[in-house]
């Protein structure tokens, strides 16, 4: 049961310090790039310094062929397992990887780093710009998906890794996924994308717009330098979360979850305050959200997200995005994912066989809505531990 | 093509004396209901003075048999043809009602009211408050559909009309429809509810909490007395309607009417302007809607609609909701309406089969959503023609 929250204008200004300090000076590795290796972005200029914050579990190999690349989602992170520095929660996949998990640490080396654009580490708007030693704020260029693989494929690099056993992630990390697969194709020798799409549909976008508008709308939000003076737009942030949150289940899940179950009371008290379970539900989960993530950052990855379009990069044709791809591909989708549908998979599923790729699909059946990939989904962890053992053999992987 | 709208939060503030105007004295016909005849509350008290503000068209019969109840949606009013005297636009349902229209002003006397709670004459928190002169702001208790329901019953008193052809509505409209013929079975000789459903779902709650919260979490709220100076939640409104409107839409339609396309601008901009004409579409609905709607009656209506729940206020038993009911039913759910899904109307059909009574249903193929009741779909037309010459026939109309 969640506490209950009278209004989320009421949550109390605990924005902790060590958040802030995060985007620096993170609690994880972090891979520094100096003046000599700019990154290029689709922006048109250079950013350096940048720096990419990462984690690491399990061992690589002698032959460096048992990577694993985790791409997270909009509001993941590098702490894939293990916990938080800022929440001290669990990792955001526990359930998925560890020793003896689907992603097996025993057997394969894991990496996943925090996106660029991020505030966990990983250069974000959150991060201090070296040429006057204040947070970036809106003056960081707009990244894209594009990009955050660029700078990923950097820190492989910096960790010399020539090829990826795998590159995996749900989400956004599936449009990664896919990103490192049409971009670098001779590094990745499987891939892995889950509840996910080549593009961003006009509804996706528009549920993103909202959320935009909602931080923007908070007059705590001063244009993006709430840092200058402390402020913080966590109302509108909050209201951002909750409307995403939303598309993250389904309805059935909500209706299964909490129906039309009241709060703490055994009647409707004719009033606004969080009366029914999934109201309070809601408004713990934007009062959360704004303790351990930074709005600006919100607004660069949606649009990172809302930009993501593989085909058009591509003449049009998604198939282009994979001609003569030696990848071997599976990609997942759930039934009740109504943020990435099925059809979206399929469609991906469509253009890698038209470009003869070798490629798998598997539509899980749940109610669980696009958060599936992260919770217990037994066929889900099933079909991860089939393919990459098939990989792992087809690679010569122990 | 609409036009770009920078932020919701720089939309110039003409929101016009007009509409604080139609709170109390509308453009519409007004029944006035003084001390004499209070309206009995569902929250426990009684509402004394009130008044209901309505639209009539066409011609009530001798035997005052033709009267059709036309029941508005969340952000609806009683112009349901004819000119708004705020927005200058036509009615909200110009192509359903009128002369030789599906809903017949030749044939029919065809009566709109504003919903109990509005802010477009109706006693609404936007009304005065007759105890000290200004607007009730949240001191008017919280009401329901059953509320706005028995102020209607007591409008039909008011104009003579002892039992309706039919009452209709989609969306919040087909929920009045239903409690009509639940509270009032034999007042109500058909009932044709569309787009509805019998309860608000989980997932319609949690949207509708998005949208209060961010009414609520705009500082120019203040606790609902934004009237006080002047003051107006213009930016949490707006963000509230956007939210909505995704939900009013199918991921099919906006894919057709906007797809990825750009806003007036061949490449994207690396920036938070609205470059695809989805965020713009939806900041000019966001801008709009604040100039024709009060910010206290979206939280009070919504409210209305989250509480309703026809089974639970019989017993846990929809069918009890029906028992021995002469009415005629007519159902109408839309293949794309996420809000009110096909499976919403079923259960009502269900109910409805279960207690004998006459009832036909139809679920209609269209790609356009929930808002397909307001569009221009031939099946609707049809369905409702022929319903209301049937409904006609039976009970003697000419």
């Amino acid at each position: 049961m969640v506490n209950d929250v009278t209004r989320i204008d009421t949550i109390a200004g605990n924005r902790t310090e060590a958040m802030k300090r995060e985007a620096d000076e993170p609690h994880s590795e972090v891979a520094r790039f100096g003046a000599g290796k700019p990154l290029q972005l689709d922006a048109g200029v250079e950013l350096s310094p940048f720096q990419i914050a990462y984690t690491t579990h399990g061992t690589l190999n002698a032959a460096r062929s048992n990577a694993i690349l985790i791409c997270h989602a909009l509001t993941g992170d590098q702490y894939v397992v293990g916990t938080h520095p800022v929440t001290g929660r669990p990792g955001w996949w526990e359930n998925m990887v560890g020793a003896g998990k689907p992603i097996d640490t025993n057997r394969f080396f894991v990496i996943c780093s925090n996106v660029l654009g991020g505030c966990m580490g990983t250069t974000g708007p959150a991060s201090k710009n070296p040429a006057n030693g204040e947070p970036y704020g809106l003056s960081l260029p707009v990244v894209t998906i594009p990009d955050m693989v660029r700078a990923q494929s950097m820190l492989l690099d910096h960790l010399g890794i020539e090829q990826l056993l795998c590159v995996t992630g749900g989400s956004m990390g599936a449009m990664q996924a896919l990103q490192w697969a049409a971009a670098y194709p001779e590094r990745v020798f499987a891939a892995l994308p889950i509840a996910g799409a080549a593009r961003h549909s006009a509804q996706n976008i528009a549920f993103h717009e909202v959320g935009r508008q909602a931080v923007m709308a908070d007059p705590d939000w001063k244009g993006g330098i709430y840092f200058r003076d402390g402020s913080f737009p966590r109302r509108g942030l909050a209201v951002a979360r909750m409307a995403a949150h939303i598309t993250y289940l389904s309805d059935s899940a909500l209706h299964r979850k909490f129906g039309r179950q009241l709060q703490d009371r055994s009647a409707i008290t004719f009033g606004f305050d969080a009366d029914f379970q999934v109201e309070s539900y809601l408004r713990h989960q934007g009062s959360i959200f704004v303790e351990r993530f930074d709005a600006n950052s919100y607004l660069y990855i949606t649009r990172a997200m809302d930009y993501f379009d593989l085909a058009a990069d591509h003449g049009g044709v998604l198939a282009n995005a994979f001609k003569k791809t030696k990848t071997r591909f599976c990609l997942v989708s759930f039934t009740s994912d109504w943020l990435f549908p099925t059809a979206e998979a399929r469609q991906i599923v469509h253009a890698l066989n038209a470009a003869s790729a070798s490629v798998s699909f598997a539509e899980i059946e749940t109610d669980k809505g696009h958060d599936a990939f992260l919770l217990d989904e037994p066929e889900l962890f099933d079909i991860v531990r089939g393919f990459l053992n098939s990989a792992a053999r087809a690679r010569g992987v122990a």
